[in-house]
């Protein structure tokens, strides 16, 4: 397959793509953040650019959205597809450049217990009258558990050893996770995600004193696909690769987050240990790579609202090797691991009052909180 | 680096391997089980050979062992390393062929329980009125459970709609790992696998029924690195790459039964959910590729004794993609898991006459039963 050039302006940022791609998915790739309301059917006319070079005749689409500007170089990006060498002027109007995303918020007092724990242990050293196995000898001074990861095994041996018997344990709910040589129990962070239809935000948080180290925001890729969910669901049933690509897109552009987060405020990724993802039930869904077409017709029916933990590696987050992601839980199709976010950042399920909680963004939900029961719509 | 064609006569058995490989471990590739007493020191003299082709000059090992034989071609397989192509006659008295392999015993009776259970559901569809999601359905149907693997998320909304809603449950301690269409749970088998110093030896298991299908045997390739335990550990800690290559070579041999079994009775690979395996502890440490050094000098300490579960796929297992592979616990560096099978399988503990069990292998055990206790030496 022949591959071209495709040049976006102002800026210049340049990318190859495969013959026939479109100028939208190509601007995605560029990391263009391009206007996309329709999800790529041509009818909302905001992914209007001016293109020179060689690409596909014009749509009906184009030619009722565009009408006399076709001939000044206007296209849709959505509907031109890339056929030799391309420069694309997108104007001001057709950027979501600029949005203001909210990263800070006010927080109610929660005891510090995290999932993770690091803690630094000076071991007694084996003896014809202590032989008890390496793993015995470090949950036996943790405290807890009874389990280990594979990997944390594997190293178990030699790290007690090169380190005099003075290693920090790592363990996530009882289960040994990694020994690491002296005490690094300092050094234990995780990030958490809101993964909005339109932003992603990440939190890096320092897990041993529960402070907020920092936060970084990023447009969310899929917005080439889509505006809201449900173009989103319609392009992926449109296109036979369409899950693994929304897929893919979502879990680039947070680890982008996350080696971003880990650059600007002086933290190794392996570092992390743990991550805490939101999002709405589609953007759950996307992000693990569960099919959401039934969220969007009639009735209703998400793969899954049970809260989820899982290796990051088998999701492809870059972080510690054996990471953990807790995947928040949803309520229905339309109240998702997001509003529960909400609800347990807020305590809403405390309030005495009548409370009502609202969630502004690319869809909107509300939680009622009275009489100890709570009733969510959207 | 070069790599040369070996050839093992009678039989032809051909590898190819790199420049300075000893023609043991050249054997060990092959498939040709080379005796090996001492581990590759040079000094029992058992694997004996007639080598024609580049080799390294003899050692004062083989001119020990090997006197006038030297000038009509004898070589030792453990110091003879190849230069070139090489062409090797193995005689009969240097192989382990041949050797009978205990194959069936008593069993006791054991109630059916397997940890993999199968079960054909047949779902109600979702409606307006039961919005429940598609994992829910599966779980309140199979009546335990709240967790599920990805894989199984990923292709639950695929299965259970194309299956009209009729599928069959995977489930492993409650954790759902698969969905299949229609009713496959007559469908359910195990691996078990008794991985000795000499021999291995792997049972296929139908958990619907609990019977024994069939059983199949092959040697340790690791005999070609040392006769018993000490001299492995020898090997590895004289080679850089020594854990990897034990490791390897048995988890490549487990898959070849596992292949064999299912090839000879009609059982697709995809079919084995569940692996379970014991040995002694340092056939278990290289099993698992946990460094099993500290079990051979003072205080003679295992990396784990606790009982494991882990997913095939980790240790690189060739059954279900969700299979899990269970690890029976030790008991110490010279009593292995081998022995606490041996315990379960003949309910040693609830004899009420003093009674001994006598494990004669490659190494031996005991274990005396008594007034409600156990006492193990090896």
């Amino acid at each position: 397959m022949r591959r071209f050039e495709v040049v976006f302006q102002p800026g210049g940022r340049t990318v190859e793509v495969v013959e026939g791609t479109t100028l939208l998915e190509a601007a995605s790739l560029a990391g263009v953040p391009l206007e996309g309301v329709c999800g790529g059917r041509g009818t909302c006319g905001k992914c209007e650019v001016r293109a020179k070079g060689k690409l596909s005749p014009s749509t009906s689409s184009e030619r009722r959205a565009l009408g006399d500007k076709l001939s000044l170089g206007a296209r849709l990006a959505c509907q031109a597809r890339v056929l030799g060498r391309v420069v694309v002027e997108v104007p001001d109007a057709s950027l979501r450049l600029g949005q203001k995303i909210l990263r800070e918020g006010v927080t109610r007092y929660v005891p510090l217990d995290p999932m993770v724990k690091k803690r630094f242990l000076c071991l007694s050293k084996p003896s014809l009258d202590d032989q008890r196995t390496d793993l015995e000898r470090v949950l036996d001074a943790l405290g807890e558990g009874r389990a280990a990861d594979l990997n944390a095994l594997r190293e178990l041996p030699f790290v007690v050893r090169r380190n005099e018997f003075r290693v920090t344990a790592v363990a996530v709910d009882g289960t040994l996770v990694a020994v690491e040589g002296g005490d690094t129990s300092g050094r234990c962070f995780g990030v958490a995600f809101d993964v909005g239809t339109t932003t992603l935000v990440g939190y890096l948080l320092d897990l041993s004193t529960g402070e907020e180290v920092g936060a970084s925001a990023a447009m969310n890729p899929q917005a080439a696909c889509g505006d809201d969910v449900i173009s989103r669901i319609g392009y992926l049933m449109e296109h036979e690769d369409g899950l693994e690509r929304l897929h893919e897109g979502i879990i680039e552009a947070l680890n982008e987050l996350i080696s971003e987060l880990c650059r600007d405020y002086e933290v190794r990724p392996d570092e992390v240990y743990l991550i805490s993802v939101v999002g709405n039930t589609c953007m759950h869904h996307l992000f693990l790579k569960l099919d959401p077409r039934n969220i969007a017709s009639v009735p209703f029916v998400p793969v899954v609202s049970d809260p989820l933990v899982f290796k990051a590696e088998e999701l492809g987050l870059k972080a510690h090797r054996e990471a953990r992601v807790v995947v928040l839980p949803n309520v229905a199709a339309y109240v998702g691991a997001d509003i529960v976010g909400g609800i347990l950042a807020t305590g809403l399920w405390e309030v005495e009052a009548p409370t009502l909680l609202v969630d502004i963004g690319t869809n909107g939900e509300m939680v009622l909180s009275a009489d100890g029961r709570m009733m969510a719509c959207s």
